[in-house]
């Protein structure tokens, strides 16, 4: 395996700074460009960031001069990954996917474009094929591929072999999310210690949407939607990583309680074979303690990329409960398009 | 009004000095017996009970001397209340009641009586009727009334407008808990910190099975429980008071969100004339802002005896979705114990 | 009793938030008029601001119109309070002064000013005289009245029995700080949360040097500082509300434990007979249970006026060893400055 | 190096627990016998213990049958580590010794004795020598090594530098403890959610004598106490690992900043060259942030193993002032047991 030249957008932010952190001893990849906002630009990263990771920052970041966001800057990069802010990121994805240069996004800009994969490597890894259909560039050399929202990701990988065995006919969700994930600085301590806020702007559209194309089918260079309906309700708790859910269910074909188990149990993850570096060896934990999964306990597990599911019951309402939790800045956000990415080296689309 | 002197069994728990920290000033009712558990008998109050509350344990009760919880010990007393560990409430509060003592408890154990009311005054109260179908003792002076389970009363109480003008046909519950609905010492700090629960043993089947108690019609001397499933997740979170509750809710006859809304904002408390003491004036709060209510601001409005709701919108499952929160050791245990006894004054039960 | 009118500078704020919160019912103050930036005024102060006191924004209030901090638009305004941000306070109460307007400032800005009185009515009062030294007016109807930094009051509050029994002559003391010390949005949660800070930028100058003006001598018009050196380490801790202060005090006459605990316990307030409406009946609390003060239990004590103290004990290294708490938005910055407001009136500044 | 067979006594407790884990993979160290109480004695480990730690129980533990803690039991190990409680450490690891199996405690009951080495390898690693005074055992196979209190070993690591260079003359320390000092279940989350706690029952004791030992001088067979006087205030913050320590030092040699931080700096720690597998590279780092060292975003650093200081600074009360930080059940307890062993082998004591 060749090393790869890769890029940042986005590097001092809260999700580019998990970005670097996971990829300090990546085998494959390699950060040689950090591209940040003007007021960050020609500042060695050292100075420009304000270093929020609990271990130190990498040396080999320390004196990279921050670059300004644009694709002349990032000539020497094979790809980028994008932690950007949704308010730049339509504009500068673009504009670096037209000249050529591969973006493997965590923004949520281009996660509704019906030709750019939104993709849990995992779940949906056919869907890599879209980028055919992507026409950023006439040689196909630029291209953007992106990962869901870090409720949905739990919420999908969870329910993958449900409805892969029986269908899913509607869910009612209510997550539990991690200050973690409103970036920094974020959520005041005034308004979270000792607290729920029970509202996050923005996110119940996102966690009703996401699933429903993650779940989908591709056929003909499009993908068709799954179809049910999906109630959401986004709470902030005062926990640092992990986003936890409870979810009850409605099935088209009934099951009962061992077959809905066995199909949680039994489900192989489809890159399981691929031996992708950051791939966790269980993508799907089933717990059996009632009390599991925990965020604090279990967020971590596999370096973060697992999602953990407990609690499995039948509902008096709908058809099955059960809790899913994961880390929602690693598997949800930089952990996931680093997958990501790797699943489009395997697959030849990165060389 | 005449002045009630009151026991209190299980004084030395979490409840009871909840309890006695609510009656302090009570303009009707006056603590003059103390029940614990054999080890506290004989000690001064003050000597007896490790205080939790944050202000100061009352003067009245610093020096009277606690009583095991046997009858023949209360004979002073014009009722008690109860807020006995349920290990132990069947026997001590059926003792009681035999006794001609009434018995206000927070304890479950009756709740499931048919013929002991399961009340919350601005819910049911011509449930109080089935007082007269106890046998406790032949000439009615003995009997048990209960209040529901810290979660069944933000519950149901934000439930009834929907029920009288809709009906009731499904619901979806997941509880975010707060820390001291679990007594003292209660849940470990090393549990709770930075973290999420998913499970409270013996909880959700509570949820699951009072609200239709309390929802149900009163006839011919036997509670005819309401009819529809419910589906609940008890989690614990770390906030020292205060349970919230995102609800959805599936109606028997469609209604719009303006019709939702004004059911709930016109909704008027049958117990709202009669002027007691601890009613709040408005037992429901709906909260317009997106981000109310949450326990930290909200738990302790109107001394802790209000129902918050807030978020109310039209579901994409079901029918509509809203968040309701209340005080679950004020509201939801001693003080919805103190409002029932206030409200079997009124209607002439205690005398 | 006449009533007051009043203005309140800083009106959006935290602390002006506090201010309004305190005096929504206060006996002799009606808020009468606010101040914020250009950027507030002109809105209704419902409006203006985000309010974040759990209990509900007075309805006095809702609709004041907010002006621009200039002394010209105040005219019928009896005197202001001022919640000014330091970085504008310099100017904006000195034009207050020159008008003609009595300011009643928590900001540090005129703390140092030789002839502004830095007041803790409970341990200076007689500092007030200091007024007649200023030179704003030439009639002296405007004037400066500052009240301390938030730790230095429980920390002068606790000190002054002992400097006036037995002489100090150095102190160390180390501060566990409360979140709500810092505004709001103030601390972000990613940093507090099962976190302490050992730093604050700015706290520990103030700490050093306010107790020696405040236990100072006022003599021909002039403040002769205490003289001793403080040692001081400033951190932050998840706490809501509630400075905490580990402090050693070494003292010039040597002392046994029993002398200390009697000088701490004998104290008599020296305006206590002036009954003033927020002056707290015991200022300075000695707990004797060796858990006690903390904050959470204990901030609100006396409507959050008190200054507690515990663990009084002879100390390895110097003296004498103690605790001391104090509610810090409320003792330590606009209770504060409403005490000192009520003491002006009762001295006759205001009127 | 031949592998050692390692018994753990105390096995079911939180410092239990904490020793599994960290010897999970030790290349010298296996446990292979597991002591804990009557109660727990005969079931395998997987059922005896409720296990806390976030990573899984290792394999290797799970179906070890759990033995009372008696030393005929413990014929097969090589050494033991005592996790045990105070309340019967004397008993059991005297017991151990006279058998002639080695013990390395956690425990506090033989720190105090004169033949006992209280050990922090970087510290004072002679005091090893001290094993030769015991008499355990005639042939000198049975002894006991001791490692301090959690707070004792970043206050003695960090002043050991400052102790060559200019010699300490006196301390006062405020510490702020982790919730994990306190074990499990430990400190009830309702005392100590956003609260601070001013007192941790004879904690206080240790951090004033053990840092004397630490740092005293073995000559003839006995450890000559250092000299100067320890004034400690002991509190518990909501953290979840890592002690904080407010310090500030008087130095018998007069030393300026620079001086100071050099000495900080420029300190080598005598056990550098042995390369034990659990010795941190750095085991004092100095940081120059003046916000760190902080518990959640350090504690871990180096496996948990390293002290950390930061904020030196020349005093206004003695002569000098820091922030020291260890992380307490590592460094502070089962993995400063586990260097001691690691040194103890190297020096040859265990073979």
């Amino acid at each position: 395996m060749t090393s790869f030249r890769v890029g940042l957008l986005g590097a001092t932010g809260a999700v580019g700074q998990k970005f670097i952190k996971i990829l300090e001893n990546h085998p494959w990849f390699q950060i040689t460009a950090l591209g940040a906002s003007k007021r960050s630009a020609g500042k060695p990263y050292a100075e420009a960031a304000n270093w929020i990771e609990s271990t130190p920052m990498p040396e080999s970041v320390k004196q990279l001069k921050v670059l300004e966001c644009k694709s002349e800057l990032f000539k020497d990069v094979d790809f980028v990954f994008s932690g950007l802010d949704s308010s730049v990121a339509t504009d500068i994805e673009g504009d670096f996917a037209k000249a050529g240069i591969p973006v493997i996004s965590n923004a949520k800009n281009y996660r509704t474009d019906p030709t750019v994969p939104l993709l849990i490597p995992e779940v949906n890894p056919d869907h890599i094929d879209l980028i055919h259909e992507q026409r950023f560039t006439k040689d196909g050399s630029g291209w953007i591929v992106t990962n869901p929202n870090c409720v949905a990701v739990p919420l999908t990988t969870s329910l993958k072999p449900l409805h892969d065995a029986f269908g899913i006919s509607s869910l009612v969700v209510t997550s539990m999310q991690a200050i973690s994930g409103a970036g920094y600085p974020g959520v005041p301590s005034l308004d979270i210690m000792g607290n729920v806020i029970p509202y996050i702007g923005g996110e119940e559209s996102k966690i009703r949407q996401e699933p429903l194309k993650l779940l989908g089918t591709l056929s003909k260079g499009a993908v068709k939607y799954a179809d049910f309906p999906i109630e959401a309700t986004a709470t902030r708790v005062p926990v640092i990583n992990g986003h936890l859910l409870s979810i009850t269910v409605g099935l088209k074909m009934k099951a009962d309680l061992d077959e809905i188990r066995d199909a949680m149990n039994n489900w192989k993850s489809p890159i399981h074979e691929l031996d992708l570096p950051s791939a966790p060896e269980f993508p799907l934990k089933v717990h059996t303690d009632p009390r599991y999964p925990q965020p604090r306990l279990h967020a971590d597990s596999e370096g973060g990329m697992q999602t953990a599911v407990g609690r499995i019951r039948q509902a008096h309402v709908m058809d099955v409960s059960y809790i899913a939790m994961a880390h929602n800045t690693v598997r949800g956000a930089a952990g996931g398009a680093i997958l990501n990415a790797e699943l489009l080296v395997r697959k030849g689309f990165l060389k």
